[in-house]
């Protein structure tokens, strides 16, 4: 039995036919007919899918469990099971049009890296669990990272219950039907803080690719602030309002848009501006816009940057609305986080040890790991996905990257169990 | 009997009270909360305000007609009831929150005209028609202009009986409605075309406002030409995919709005270019847009203005989509239309001879003298609205300013009922 750090011993245990397979197969529940996903959460297909996870977790010894918000857990139990354990894991739900790689790999590799270890003799000291959040896509039920909220108390239970989807069904009733199907999984109500948790995922960008590295150590996930914009001018006939004397709403915004598009600019390209919705009113070809409502999506790794960036926001609006009224609301801010540096050095030296090309990045999502970060240390491994393209059904990877991402989180969960 | 052109005498016999008296209860038909009026054609408040149109011309010895499209004749007979008749009026329609003045205006100034001719027993050679034509506006059945273009012939009866509105009621059904209230109205089919037609309306622009005039002599009605822009780029994550990759549509379609309008700029203010409509897929806040799709309205007065503006346009917006691709449709092509110079003539030299300060103007808007333009010697007159506004329930106008129109055209078409 080893308990060292790694030398690479369960990474070369990781059989890459056995992780394939299982990502091939979990992706029949819920496939669509373009080759992606639609595994909603607390969705038939997703009880279906925790059935096979159950399955293949039981029957290499692990030991299922839920909660009552559905977060599905498989331990493999460590030498010293009173200590608490190290989860890695990610979550199984999927977008209505999703791929199958999102939230899906992170979970089967978690499985795959516990299987390497048992396969190999080597028992960590603390248990390791594998874990499946329930809905972190949030697209079924709004908003996501829902059972990592729960369970890291950054909600309540009772919070979610009465949430609806479209067809009015509510999460306590889809909980009811999850659990009931899970008759005989145990539900258990955590009583420790996890020692670590870890979780691998598709990048869901372009950068690894781009930089041919096939790990990333994610160093945080950015910070996000994003906003709504009013602006009001006048409705007007378009053929009889010369310029001179319209409001017109969507001049002002375009203007507006353009002015936060060179305020933010920056050489390096690391902060995301985005507008994605952009609403006019009366919204008809022979009228000038009255009214324009635009959201902003501000995110940057750096708190020192995204703090002024942000707060310039307003003035930048106001500035640019010619004869227009505009009015700014901050919707959210969510200040960067920072995985820590031990757990992130850790990934690093492991994927050197093993002569795979890694590199830091920022995680530009947001993950469950923003909710366990709360409560123990925490990391990411990231893999490359092809073209960056996510949240799409022709979403990819490679096999060997797969594998790759696989050994990593194998080797450094193995090391944090073993840690004191 | 006078019968030679006017010197004010038919002008100085206009009431002012009783125009604006007929204003006031007029648009007590579809009266709204705040001021203006919901009268949409072939809607019971329109049946109920053709009944009063009826009533205020039957008591001053006007002879009823209608035909099968439901536009309204009341017709003042000339000495020589053979001629063909000069036709004066606009609508009685509205917008669902339209103004008080927009078409009923022209009508009932028409009427006042007859009124004061007749109570200075002044008889024109040719009898003279108030009209009222069946649906300008267009928003309950579309398009509109719709009984002037079966009048005229620019469009087949046929073809606008099957048209239906939101509530899948027809124009023949509600035609039908409108005819069988008429009963005591003879349904005529026209056997003529006219001699003359004049349409007297607010601007629904701001210019005789701001260059002080009370009478527009109007030039003719603009040339249009409209196009729907294809926006494509790449559904991407707001977070994660970096600038320097994305194929973001709102930004590529801005880009193309900013150039448009720097192509289309001019000095004197004369082109109209309007973007009404843009809509953006999948239009969420966290998502690189996909998709936007806008609206280029084009107006100007003169066709060989119109014509290379509009040519250029593909061209502009394909120069400035940058990584996304982008499809330009023309919609509509109406070039100019200009009046008689001869028309205009004689409405310039009334508004000197009445002292009531004038000036030439091109019709933004599109009127049911576009399709009479087609059949007659046809001739606009307008006078100011408040700010220009129009299509609103805050539309308005001056009593002076109504009086001063029906001067003009009690005159004007006083005039032309004696020509040869």
């Amino acid at each position: 039995v080893r308990t060292d750090i790694s030398t690479g011993d369960i990474a070369r245990l990781v059989v890459e036919d056995r992780l394939w397979h299982r990502l091939s197969r979990l992706a029949e529940f819920g496939a669509t007919a373009d080759g992606g996903v639609n595994r909603q959460a607390l969705s038939a297909e997703e009880i279906a899918a925790r059935r096979q996870l159950v399955a293949w977790g039981t029957a290499i010894g692990l030991q299922p469990h839920t909660d009552r918000v559905a977060n599905l857990f498989l331990t493999y139990r460590g030498r010293d099971a009173d200590l608490s354990p190290v989860l890695i894991g990610s979550h199984i739900d999927s977008q209505p049009t999703g791929g199958k790689f999102d939230g899906a790999y992170g979970v089967l590799a978690a499985l795959e890296s516990v299987e390497a270890m048992i396969a190999g003799g080597h028992k960590p000291r603390r248990s390791i669990t594998v874990v499946a959040w329930m809905n972190e896509e949030g697209s079924r039920f709004a908003p996501g990272m829902m059972g990592s909220a729960v369970y890291t108390g950054a909600r309540a239970r009772a919070d979610i219950l009465d949430i609806c989807d479209h067809a009015g069904r509510s999460v306590r009733e889809e909980l009811d039907t999850v659990l009931r199907a899970d008759a005989d999984v145990p539900v258990v109500e955590k009583r420790q803080r996890p020692a670590a948790y870890l979780e691998l995922h598709i990048e869901q960008g372009p950068i690894l690719e781009l930089e041919s590295k096939v790990i990333g150590a994610v160093t945080g996930i950015q910070g996000k602030r994003t906003y709504r914009v009013h602006v009001t001018g006048e409705e007007n006939h378009a053929g009889t309002s010369p310029r001179s004397v319209r409001r017109d709403a969507l001049v002002a915004a375009i203007d507006i848009v353009k002015a936060l598009q060179n305020a933010l600019w920056d050489r390096d390209d690391i902060t995301r501006f985005t507008v994605g919705q952009f609403t006019v009113t009366p919204n008809a070809p022979s009228v000038v816009p009255a009214k324009v409502v635009f959201s902003i999506d501000l995110r940057h790794p750096d708190a020192d940057q995204l703090r002024p960036l942000g707060d310039a926001v307003p003035e930048i609006c106001a500035n640019a609305a010619g004869r227009c009224a505009v009015a700014v609301t901050q919707v959210l801010y969510d200040p960067p986080l920072e995985f820590p540096p031990a757990i992130r050095q850790k990934i690093g030296r492991t994927a050197d040890r093993l002569d795979i090309p890694w590199m830091n990045i920022p995680s530009g999502a947001g993950h469950d790991a923003r909710h366990l970060h709360r409560i123990c240390p925490t990391g990411m491994i990231f893999i490359p996905c092809k073209d960056g393209i996510s949240h799409n059904e022709a979403e990819s990877i490679l096999r060997s990257h797969a594998t790759a991402g696989a050994s990593v989180l194998a080797e450094v969960a193995f090391e944090l169990a073993n840690a004191v």
